[in-house]
């Protein structure tokens, strides 16, 4: 099974796309895994190295989507 | 049944959006639709309408995901 990782920032842009997007992918064919980068701060550099540069976005594999435009993975790291 | 409108142009980034996303979206919970703007160009309108601003574009309900970056909506006007 493949595995879906959402990184957001808990900002509107990242609850709008998790709530509508994560919630229509199949969950038999892929298992979606939610990390708030603001929270799970240990986390963001396993975000860059997957080539995520703002959030949200949808890792799948090793394709990167970024979805519309809430923060700079910059502006997360503060 | 929700409805999911994927609008492409046939670009590269386009393309890798379509086959990766499109296939993991839940088939029991919506029906997604691929418009190739490029050869459906009166769909255009709609597309615009929408709020789309660039493609790839995933328009779920009354909600646009631009999936990263292959074109603006102008440039497919051409």
């Amino acid at each position: 099974m493949s595995k879906a990782v959402f990184y957001h920032a808990g900002c509107p842009v990242c609850l709008d796309a998790e709530q509508v997007l994560v919630t229509y992918l199949d969950s038999s064919k892929i298992e979606p895994e939610i990390v708030h980068l603001g929270t799970d701060r240990e986390r963001i550099a396993e975000a860059e190295k997957a080539g995520v540069k703002s959030v949200p976005a949808l890792v799948i594999d090793d394709n990167v989507y970024h979805i519309n435009y809430g923060a700079s993975l910059e502006d997360v790291k503060g």
